[in-house]
């Protein structure tokens, strides 16, 4: 199995380099060969070759098995509204070209973690979402534009049937093989594409008739996922409601360090973070790397069918945690110093 | 000073009903003489008369000093994505033919209700933001439409720089008024009407060189509202970014039930909570009258300047809780049964 490695931006390099030491730790133990290559996107793309996806990493991606991602972004655009080459555009480029259709976002509370969110403990026990996030589509890629001399600016959220049905029928699947709920979120008291989206989920659901259906809109599923968060399974949403919902979920499972992502499709998958590059942190050694290794062992369960080399990937997770090491950002009040490890110690 | 109370769905009838009881107190205690008059919205408008927003309706609204609002909504068309007329379309053609471009909600934590929401009493405590949400632009008013034999939909986000502006200018100026920090949501490393909309916070700045600006992306936003909600002071942020959040801050405030909204612009401002009908409660006498309450008080304060008599509604709010008082949403374990009031014994 040949897995491609692009770090990215910022700590994306840090977390990623972790994220594949675990990957020739689980090789070794269990007997895989597994070779390995490194690809630019980002901002580190764009000042070494201008493209924030350059064709030779698109090319290195389509030929890999699997694809092992770190994260993008950098200040230096967040602050310049008028920059035309942007980081972010690699990212979207590489969602659309490899046809990632489909952001699956698992969000569980690690039990020894139950003290670093900000909710309760009592709201959180038991707590076990999956995020569908469709990921090609919506105002992420319809059509934008200035007008009027540049004082008025529109984007295009914009959904077609066929794109909703097979990220639907994905979590459909999914619920299938959990606590058999799907919750999906829209605005379709507003939307008109709300409207599509939610008439797709209706037109399915009588082919999943062990699937409870909810429907929410985007204000209450924010709200009720705070409130109450054991209240979802599965949830399925579009690409913009779902980077909302799912960074907030990050809270869920006490820190956006935790979090991993597979991006899922027709080819190739891509396993993330989903943390961003974090330029505040950079360099120093504290970023968290967990995220990046669960995004391996979602690599190694989804791409290559090993289910017990993940499995393995999260119960070393676990046991770290239960030995009670800790980065900066789980710590809690009660970590001893001596307990908080750096990115490359917790790795 | 003529008020129009406007009832519109569910339990909007049962809440302002009690909002206009303490307008009422008010007036009395504090020698004031307001008239009132009552208008249709929503389904029961559509029932009634065929339209969401029934022109009598609109004109009573013109001719009032300030309007009392409840909630709009109903289930049937929930489920029914090809609706035509909705009741939704009355509360966005108010919210446009009024020019209500600014949607203040202030979230403030009482202190007696610190175990009432799921998020850590500390981390809540002292928690005090005041939103502005931009309310008559944005994917809620942008060409809505079906293509494709009606396979596709799509909506249109747009702003202008003089929507952005003018909401923007309310909350430096709030900001100036507080805490002296302003943070602008958006999503401008995707969006161009985000990228707009932050030009023009840019842009405008300088003018304010006593407020702190920062920036934030709609995702990191959702996050941080529950990691830290102490680092806000005022929030401003586009139409359906500003659905989005100030929902999700209701679990700031313990419950939906305790937050009120004003929605200004250039004549009548409405004032209403943030709650919607809540057909699953209508007509059980079980609802949370208090936001209504406190959206009496911002008619008090911001439409006819009676900062006393706002002061007095909040105080008696407070005092109500501090004696042990509650509706169902904001009781906890440790509250006695006979404390739990019904929305008639609560105002
Ligand atoms: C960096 C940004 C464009 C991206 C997104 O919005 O999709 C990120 O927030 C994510 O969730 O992967
Ligand atoms: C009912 C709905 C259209 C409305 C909105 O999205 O603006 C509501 O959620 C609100 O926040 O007032």
């Amino acid at each position: 199995k040949h897995i491609l490695v692009v770090p990215g931006d910022g700590i994306g390099a840090e977390v990623t380099t972790v994220g594949k030491q675990v990957l020739e730790v689980i090789a070794q133990k269990f007997g895989h060969e597994f070779t390995y290559d490194e690809a630019l996107i980002g901002h580190v793309a764009i000042e070494a070759t201008g493209s924030p996806l350059p064709d030779e990493t698109l090319e290195k991606m389509r030929a890999a098995d699997a694809v092992l991602f770190g994260a993008v972004g950098h200040p230096k655009y967040d602050n310049d509204p008028s920059a035309k080459v942007r980081p972010e555009q690699g990212l979207l480029k590489m969602r659309k070209e490899l046809g990632l259709y489909a952001n699956l976002r698992p969000i569980k509370l690690f039990d020894e973690l139950l003290e670093a969110s900000s909710i309760k403990p009592e709201i959180l026990r038991g707590a076990d979402i999956l995020f569908f996030r469709e990921l090609t589509g919506d105002v992420y890629f319809g059509k934008r534009e200035r007008l009027d001399e540049g004082n008025t600016a529109y984007d295009t959220m914009i959904y077609s049937k066929y794109e909703v049905e097979r990220i639907v029928r994905k979590a459909f699947e999914a619920a299938r093989t959990r606590g058999k709920k799907l919750c999906s979120v829209d605005k379709a008291n507003v939307l008109e594409s709300s409207r599509l989206w939610r008439e797709v989920v209706q037109t399915l659901s009588p082919e999943y008739p062990d699937v409870t259906v909810e429907h929410q809109f985007i204000d209450a599923a924010a709200m009720l996922l705070i409130k109450d968060p054991k209240r979802f399974d599965v949830v399925v949403t579009g690409n913009l409601f779902g980077d909302i919902l799912t960074d907030e979920a990050s809270q869920i499972a006490g820190s956006m360090g935790m979090l991993a992502s597979a991006s899922v499709g027709d080819n190739t998958g891509v396993y993330e973070p989903i943390h961003g590059s974090a330029h505040d942190i950079t360099g120093k050694g504290v970023a968290n790397p967990l995220a990046s290794v669960l995004s391996a062992a979602l690599l190694l369960d989804i791409s290559f069918g090993l289910k017990d080399e993940a499995q393995a990937v999260i119960d070393a997770v676990d046991s770290v945690l239960k030995v009670g090491f800790r980065t900066r950002d789980i710590a809690d009040q009660n970590t001893p110093a001596e307990k908080i490890l750096g990115t490359e110690a917790m790795g």
